[in-house]
């Protein structure tokens, strides 16, 4: 059977042109960027070019880039350090934060003495900007950290605003941007946060190699000790070919973005509009269904399902080939439910199943009719 | 001009096998391994058979094995959570260790309350066990960490030694290996060692993967906190194709180890035989002289050179198409000397320059006459 991908927030397929140029570098760039010998050196070379690319195309310096073994470890490098050698004393977040910001903030809290405060957040999914505002007013050092597009409803959040009232406040501010990196442009010279976080497999690219963005002359120290590689920020020697790899990632997806975009906002539109004329009672999670306030990317769907039948629907769907995801990928093998949904969802809804369907470049209007007739199956029969 | 790679104690040209099976992993196997559907599956499938495999070769538990960004990150994980959660209040180690221990160690002492012993070492490098039997007669919670083969010098440490001594004396011992996994047979089940680290691409493996040797019960916590991979060990998205590169490599290294080593350690030899006929007043630092003492793998010699040639040798091995190192591949590029050298060295010695040549399977008798050559004509005129 043919199996279909619909879990493109979790992970994508990699392009071609990615897997080729990182084979390239297996083969035949295998030197210690860190050796001062011509193996070495371009192995140098091909990290610092790929540096300048992704910089050039956030507007930030090439130093302002340091590559990381994901976006995990990016979020951590930033929040451990902002606590242990920024000193910062309060920490603002919300709720429903990818795990790698709550549960290193949860894991600081146990270590420093650290006050963290949850942002308000309505049914939709979006933060209280005047509850922000209030907790910004204190004397202690504060972080925020707030994500660009919510992994599991895709609430795209206004950075620049936030970055302009955390700098007028005085305070740093810490964007985990995971899913917006790759399918959305960002301009961090108008968008003036401090740092960021990034990862290449959210968009066509490979897996262990991501990036953290930290403005110059931020103070931050490694997360990670050893040799002097990133310029001090990172030690361990390079995955060149995983940097290689994020470098034709983002070179392909924000080349092609105007084209790309338009066409997979084309299949969510799509797929919300079969879906909701075969299964009329569908809700969308947080701002999923919007096409402005949710990111193209993904829906987020509360099926009108009895809770017997719930518990059975994911694997249905997997029986059919179908890959979706119950919210993150890093939940979707346990047990507990979505600390997202159940932070914004109603009991009612909390009882009926919840999937979230995302979408890529490689998927096509003929496996979303699939798709649709699967789940309008499953639900009405 | 031909390029030759005598750097494999930095890092070392990838096998084949290895880019094939993992360039089969990026085209074929883009599932996130924590997602529950086929994809997700068949990630969560090659890392699992991965880690059992690796397993089997050091006879211990796969869930002893945790995949990292390689072995600076390992040596990181052991030594940051053994201070912070096992509350390890001492910490016995050598100043010939690696950067990624030492300057782990040192941001460590700045932040705890920790007392740092630095073990004798003699002019061959070799640690001085009466000290440490000493310094681990201490009521205070203790750890040893000592390498197994010195990145620099090559000598081998007898840790099954260090490790009986450590259980006898109720420390913990963590031993970077990243240069002898892959290279020399280890069962740890023999070995009592509570810890250890190994990256893969120093042996023909990806760069960006490696492994903690965690024992079972031993309550460290992760060093990146998120997502509840490699069993709660280590959040982020796993790296699939770099985990099944490291497999592959480890693979093939253990099988054909008997064959392999022979043949590097016959390299080796013709090496050190050659070199003394052409230049009698060579010294061969630490142990790297010795096939028994010292690793199969590098030599470290210290040339009858003048101060003022001494300085250019490097740039004039890398104009012949020399590929080699001061030291270790971190310090190389920079114009600080070797901290290991520094230690054992007379002062007449450390004005001399010192190289460090290793060698692997790629490498031919060829090269090594050319590299002989090269060497006394360097030398010699």
């Amino acid at each position: 059977m043919k199996q279909i991908y619909f879990d493109n927030a979790a992970t994508t397929q990699i392009r071609d042109e990615v897997i080729d140029k990182m084979t390239e570098v297996l083969k035949h760039n295998y030197g210690n960027a860190s050796s001062s010998h011509s193996f070495g050196r371009s192995a140098k070379a091909l990290i610092e070019k790929s540096r300048k690319t992704i910089a050039g195309y956030l507007n930030v310096s090439a130093g302002e880039i340091v590559f990381t073994s994901g976006g995990t470890e990016a979020d951590n490098l930033v929040l451990q350090s902002a606590v242990r050698d920024l000193k910062v004393e309060h920490i603002i977040t919300s709720k429903i934060e990818h795990h790698a910001v709550l549960h290193t903030i949860e894991q600081l809290e146990n270590e420093y003495d650290l006050t963290i405060s949850y942002l308000n957040i309505d049914a939709s999914g979006t933060v209280d900007f005047a509850h922000l505002e209030t907790l910004l007013n204190t004397p202690k050092k504060t972080l925020v950290s707030l994500m660009h597009i919510n992994n599991e409803i895709g609430n795209i959040l206004d950075i620049k605003k936030v970055a302009n009232l955390c700098q007028s406040k005085n305070a740093l501010f810490h964007s985990d941007a995971v899913q917006s990196v790759g399918h959305y442009k960002l301009d961090l010279q108008d968008i003036q946060l401090d740092f960021l976080a990034a990862a290449a497999h959210k968009f066509h690219g490979p897996k262990g190699v991501g990036f953290a963005f930290i403005r110059k002359n931020s103070g931050l120290k490694p997360l990670i000790f050893g040799g002097e590689q990133e310029r001090g920020f990172r030690a361990g020697t390079e995955s060149v070919h995983n940097i290689v790899g994020i470098e034709e990632a983002i070179k392909k997806s924000y080349d092609n973005l105007e084209k790309e975009s338009k066409y997979v906002k084309s299949l969510k539109l799509y797929f919300i509009e079969q879906l909701k004329a075969k299964v009329p009672t569908v809700k969308f999670n947080g701002y999923s269904g919007n096409l402005e306030k949710g990111t193209y990317t993904l829906v987020n769907v509360c099926l009108p399902v009895a809770p017997e039948k719930a518990a059975m629907l994911l694997f249905q769907l997997d029986l059919k080939g179908i890959a979706c995801s119950k919210g993150s990928a890093c939940q979707s093998g346990s047990t507990k439910g979505s600390h997202v949904l159940a932070e914004i969802l109603n009991d009612a809804d909390m009882q009926k199943p919840s999937i979230r369907f995302s979408f890529s470049i490689y998927n096509t209007k003929e496996e979303i009719d699939y798709l649709v007739d699967v789940l309008s199956e499953l639900v009405n029969t």
